[in-house]
């Protein structure tokens, strides 16, 4: 069998470093969506790009599949190896390479954590500010083109990812991207490598752009009598230029979780959650302006965090969504949806999806990256069930669709993966084709992640 | 012949959009750069996506090449049709469809110029950022990934285009991205398209990103009795984090330039033109911050332009630096190198760049998007003159070498065309295997845009 010999070569290279325990092949199989467990046939733990170019091309010559495998926090499957074959596990490739200060950016290791890199930078008085609340690896972040609350101040990986080394399917180590910060010269790899969810190629050496600290940082939570004057309050500010550093919309089902989970007394309302970062009289602007557009639109209940530990508890309930989501339904499963509108129809984007979950009898919550025009609607529900089953599937369904309908797309930020693969002709119509051609060109044999993202 | 073919039925599809007239080829044949004339055997004017894919389809069929050509500003010679075939002219497909204020985005036709653009945007308090300096079509700018002044605030093409319809090879015709700020869902063929000079597909339609018009806006000059000086002012002002709105170097050669183009009597030392954007208070507070480190390092005679016609007067003049590098050796044409460096080579960069001038007793100008680490050498020869010819063939292929060594590249904004093909293995190695197979995917045939971009 090809997987039987491709591990065969694959022991041989890396010794105790290729794991066929089941512990570690349950480990490697898990997720923390809704999707069931699917086993590697082995683990391999490579230490170096030239190891990783080993790997692909044994898997190559035996057709193995190989999926690439950083902190296993991606939400909709796309670290799970449906076919079997090797999970490469990066996680004795997490080093920081090297800070560049003086340029704004850093050379990392593919399996090096946002936290580990933004606890190192902080010495430097910088740091690196996409942040998707899990402490997500730094190439899976990449791969799967993710965001956070900070991406309406700071763009997502997609603006962040200034250069890439990259293990092709032959095995051939290519770079994309250079250190300076724009460039015009040939086709974006960067660009199309980032987002890719593992299917064209494996990440092994990131160089991102970093930010200053900002001389004032302050964050707040205030709430609102509705939806509609917490989102309106948001879709103001933001068309107002306003350049908030995050702006996180809580629903009300959220906030009961938050204060299940948390133990808080948070009022049951439409929460907003912000932060400004600036210079002190620049951050004093931005909050009286924000201020003045919120209170227009009845927010009440100011609560400021100004020292860096009442911002950190703040911002450790919000990035607490998911887990504080499951107090809600113990025992059972999350579908997050995570579509994105243009910002003059989020109002009726986050109605229509209240809405929906409320006539549906659907246990939800919804947060959301607002300003970007992104957010989630956590659904809880019984993988065993058929009934919910084909609710939540319902749901999403007619969530998709609704984003598609004002213009907008089917995924925000957690990407494709296994839950929305269906969805990718509606999104992308014709041009599946080009997606297609590109996958075949790159990877014929299809050893990168197969099942994964193309219909 | 087959160019011959697909004239007749270009001709049947076209009718009098479809212009062979020596005139119309020469105007299609030229270009600001030192390249040679290349004309087109057919100029041909849609005037519409629909047909566009028809032109495609014939020009397929008989193996005719076909180049597409916005406002023919391009400095690599892009636009230039080197075998022939036919120049696909989008002026009559130049409207501003759709302004989606409320969105900060705007839907375009490829044609369309910036300038037209942000006419049309100042009743709209909006404005698009990106400013190469010429009213280059936004087809255009998107095709050659394009920057210029603001970039180091506001992004490249490549920040700044959200979505796109584009012709491909077999007349589908796809749209790429969304009008939603975000997503991640499949590969980026936005990304791939930006910057792919016309050799993957023909741009239809643009939706592009818009920022609102700053409450307060300020420009200025300065000068400095070093080129170094003036560099290390721009490498402390960006790692500070001051959020220029522009930052742009002219040594003492482009000044004298410009004094003589402009009949104006600047000193003939190194210059900064800068801009801030923002609040009142926050443009004043960035106005102080960055005085106080040109201060520290010499600056003098500040000139300040507050009201708007007289920063249109100043950028004016900042924007003919092509013209009036001209003045300095009138008779000759000009190569301009286009190199970006990481800010922390940007002095070295900029002093061997100025010594090799001087050494090889060339007549050039350096002017530079600074803040980004990119610059222009502007260097006047006479195309007709073997030494000259070589002697500037060798300043550039040494400046290029110089970038490569800092991790930068070889060119910053004006893209590959032809100018700049021999230096593409040097920059990409191994991922020109990537960009072939993606052309050789896209584009079978070879009908986009032949000769240009790839080895």
């Amino acid at each position: 069998m090809s997987i039987a010999c491709a591990i065969k070569d694959l022991e041989a290279l890396l010794k105790d470093r290729l794991q066929i325990s089941p512990s570690s092949r349950v480990g490697h199989g898990q997720n923390e969506a809704y999707f069931p467990q699917y086993l590697p046939d082995a683990v391999a733990f490579p230490t170096s790009s030239a190891e990783v170019s080993q790997v692909v091309q044994i898997c190559l010559r035996h057709g193995c599949p190989i999926v690439a495998y950083g902190a296993g926090t991606s939400l909709e499957g796309q670290h799970l190896p449906v076919l079997g074959g090797i999970a490469l596990d990066m996680v004795q490739m997490g080093q920081v390479l090297e800070v560049r200060g003086p340029d704004l950016n850093v050379v990392v290791q593919p399996g090096c954590t946002r936290e580990t890199l933004n606890q190192h930078l902080r010495d430097h008085g910088l740091f690196f500010p996409v942040d998707p609340g899990a402490n997500a690896s730094l190439g899976g972040m990449a791969a799967t083109r993710a965001s956070g609350t900070t991406a309406v101040r700071y763009g997502t990986m997609r603006e962040n990812v200034l250069a890439l080394e990259v293990v092709m399917a032959d095995g051939r180590i290519i770079r994309t991207g250079t250190a300076a910060r724009k460039s015009s010269t040939g086709y974006d790899l960067t660009h199309l490598m980032v987002g890719s969810e593992g299917t064209l190629g494996i990440i092994t050496e990131l160089t991102l752009r970093l930010q200053g600290i900002p001389e004032a940082i302050s964050a707040a939570t205030c709430n609102f009598e509705s939806v509609d004057a917490a989102v309106q309050t948001v879709i103001l500010t933001i068309q107002s230029g306003i350049p908030m550093a995050r702006i996180e919309f809580v629903d009300e089902m959220m906030v009961r979780g938050f204060n299940l989970y948390a133990n808080l007394k948070l009022p049951e309302k439409p929460h907003l959650f912000i932060e400004f970062h600036g210079s002190l009289s620049g951050v004093a602007e931005q909050a009286k302006e924000f201020g003045e557009i919120a209170k227009d639109n009845g927010a009440q209940g100011f609560s400021w965090a100004e020292r860096s530990e009442d911002r950190a508890a703040l911002w450790k309930v919000r990035h607490a969504a998911h887990q504080a989501s499951g107090m809600l339904a113990p025992g059972k499963r999350t579908l997050a949806t995570d579509i994105c509108v243009p910002i003059s129809h989020l109002a009726k984007a986050v109605t229509r999806a209240q809405d929906m979950c409320s006539t549906r009898d659907l246990v939800a919550t919804i947060v959301g990256h607002v300003g970007d025009g992104n957010f989630h609607c956590a659904v809880r529900f019984d993988p065993g069930a058929p009934d919910e089953v084909a609710k939540v599937q319902q749901f999403s369904d007619d969530l998709c669709a609704l984003a598609l309908s004002f213009g907008g797309t089917i995924s925000g930020e957690h990407g494709i993966g296994l839950g929305k693969v269906k969805y990718m002709h509606a999104q992308h119509g014709q041009a599946l084709t080009e997606m297609n051609a590109i996958k075949k060109a790159f990877d014929p044999k299809g050893i990168f992640n197969p099942g994964k993202m193309l219909p």
